[in-house]
C-alpha cells in the first residue's frame, strides 16, 4: 500500500509546490490538496492546472485539517510562515519542505513548530529556468535526486512516509546530514548559480561599455545558452539561498576566485603548457559528470 | 549552380575539419577531399567515416593540387603550417580556416601566404564537448552561425565561394571585422570557457580539501552539467584561443571579477534587496537568449 494522506496543504504553489501537487493528485496520494499563497490569480491558475483541488485565503483553515503540510516558499520566509500558522498544525501531522538550504534552517523549523508536529526536511533537486506553477509538471521530479535531511529529532515513521512520497514522484531519495547537505549543494549548485548570475551581469556591462554591437543571441553558440541557463532562475528564491548558505558560499567563491586568478595569470604570461595543464585537469574532472 | 571545388585539402581532420569534409562529400561540393594531419590512425578513421577520400603523408602533395585549402588546426599552429607548405599553395587557390580567433591572426596568414593565394577567414560557431573526427557530423553546422572576417585584401569571388560553402553546410553566414570578431567572441564564448574551466577546477579543489563526500555526479542536478559542459572541450584548442585573444580576454575577466566581487559583498552583507536586484538584472538579460 502506497503512502496516503487525507489532506495536504501546500504553502507556496509555484514551480516545485505546484509540481508536487500534480504528483499528489495524479498518483492519488491525497484525498484533497489545498493551496495556500499570496496571489489569488496564481492559486486560481493552480486549480485550473490541477495542481491543487482548492485554495483557502486563511492559512489556518488549510493547515488545521492537514496531515501533511508542505512548505514551498523561499527559505527566508519559513520563520514568518511558521509564526503565522504554526500553532494550527495538528498533533501528529507531518510538516516537510522543498528548500535548497538546510543546516540551521532545519533546527529553526524544529524549534518553531508546536510539540507533536513531525518535521522532515526535503530538497528535491529539480528545477527549471522558468518559475511559477504554469511551468510545473508531474514529471519534474522523475529521475531526479531528492535529499532528505533527518536529524536526531526526526520521527522515523514520518521520514519513511516522506521517502515514499518522493519515490512515488519518481525521485531517487538520498539522506544527508543537514549541514553536509549545505556544503555539498553549496558546491555543486549554489556556487555555479552565483557565477552564472555574475557572468550575465558582466556580459551586460561589456555590452554597455565596450561593444555596443554585442548581440548576445546572434553570436553565441549553444555554449553560452547552456552555461547561463541557471541565471534565469527565480531571483527571490536564490536571494534567500545565497543569504542562508552564506558562510559555505563565501568560502567556495574564494576558492573559485583563486582558480580563476591562477588561470588568468597563465593567460597573461602566455604560458601555453601551463594553460593546457589546467584545462586538461578540468576536462578530466568534467568527464566524470557524463558517466 | 552550387559552389564546387576540384580538390579540397583539409589540414587537421578533427571535429570541425572532419565535419566539413563530411559536408563537402555529402553535398558533392568537391571532386576529391584530401586529409593532412599528424596522426595516421586518425586519418585512417577519417577515411573510414567518409570525412575525406584519402590522406597524404607529405602535405605538399595534398596542397599543390588543391583549389581550396582548409586550415582546421589549433590557431597557434597556423604559422608553423604555412611556413611548412604555404609555398605549395597554387596561384588562385582559396585558403580558409575555421579558427575561433581572428584579429591579428588574419593579418599574419595574409602575410605568410604566397602572392596569388586568396585567404578568407571563417569561424563556424559550432562545437561540442567531444573532440576528434569520430564526434563529427555533416549536420554539425546546420542552423549554426558562421562568421566570415574579410579584410581589404580579401578577394570578393573567394569570399562569395566560402559564403556559399557554409550556406551549403546549413549555416547562417555573417560577416564581421576580424578585430570586432575577437571582442564579440571573447565575450560570448572565450570568457564563459575560462570561467567553466575554473569552476571545475574549483570544485575539484573543494572536493579534495574540504568535502571528501562531494560526489559531483550524485548531488548535482542538470544545472552543473549544463554550466560546465564546455569545460570538457579540447585543452589544446582552447589554450591557443586564450593566448591569441589574451588582450580582450584579460579585460573581460576583470569585468567579470568585479561583478562577482560585487555580488559576493552583497551576500557577505546579507543584503537581500541588493542581491535580488542583481539577480533580477541578470534574469532579464538572460531571457534575451531564449528569444
Amino acid at each position: 500500500m502506497a503512502v496516503h494522506f487525507r489532506q495536504v496543504a501546500i504553502v507556496g504553489v509555484g514551480l516545485i509546490g505546484g509540481s508536487l501537487g500534480l504528483v499528489l493528485r495524479r498518483e492519488h496520494l491525497a484525498d484533497s490538496v489545498v493551496g495556500i499563497g499570496r496571489r489569488i490569480e496564481n492559486l486560481q491558475a493552480a486549480v485550473k492546472l490541477g495542481a491543487i483541488d482548492r485554495y483557502v485565503s486563511d492559512p489556518h483553515e488549510g493547515i488545521r485539517d492537514a496531515d501533511l503540510v508542505v512548505l514551498a516558499t523561499p527559505v527566508e520566509s519559513y520563520e514568518r510562515h511558521l509564526k503565522h500558522w504554526g500553532t494550527s498544525v495538528k498533533s501528529g501531522a507531518i510538516v516537510t519542505d522543498v528548500g535548497s538550504v538546510k543546516g540551521t534552517l532545519v533546527e529553526e523549523v524544529e524549534r518553531l513548530l508546536p510539540e507533536g508536529a513531525r518535521f522532515v526536511g526535503a530538497h528535491p533537486i529539480a528545477g527549471k529556468e522558468k518559475s511559477g506553477v504554469s511551468a510545473g509538471s508531474a514529471d519534474l521530479f522523475r529521475g531526479a535526486r531528492c535529499i532528505l535531511t533527518p536529524t536526531q529529532r526526526t520521527d522515523s515513521e514520518a521520514l519513511q512516509m516522506i521517502r515514499e512520497l518522493w519515490e512515488a514522484a519518481g525521485s531517487i531519495v538520498i539522506s544527508l546530514d543537514p549541514f553536509l547537505h549545505d556544503r555539498v549543494l553549496g558546491a555543486v549548485s549554489h556556487l555555479p548559480h552565483v557565477l552564472a548570475f555574475s557572468l550575465i551581469n558582466a556580459l551586460a556591462e561589456i555590452r554597455e561599455r565596450t561593444i555596443s554591437e554585442l548581440d548576445l543571441l546572434g553570436y553565441s553558440g549553444g555554449g553560452l545558452r547552456d552555461t547561463t541557463r541557471i541565471a534565469a532562475s527565480s531571483p527571490e528564491m536564490w536571494r534567500d539561498i545565497f543569504i542562508r548558505n552564506r558562510d559555505n558560499l563565501l568560502v567556495m567563491v574564494e576558492v573559485y576566485e583563486r582558480q580563476l586568478q591562477q588561470l588568468k595569470q597563465l593567460i597573461r604570461a602566455g604560458d601555453g603548457p601551463g594553460i593546457e595543464k589546467e584545462l586538461e585537469r578540468a576536462r578530466q574532472v568534467r568527464e566524470q559528470l557524463n558517466r
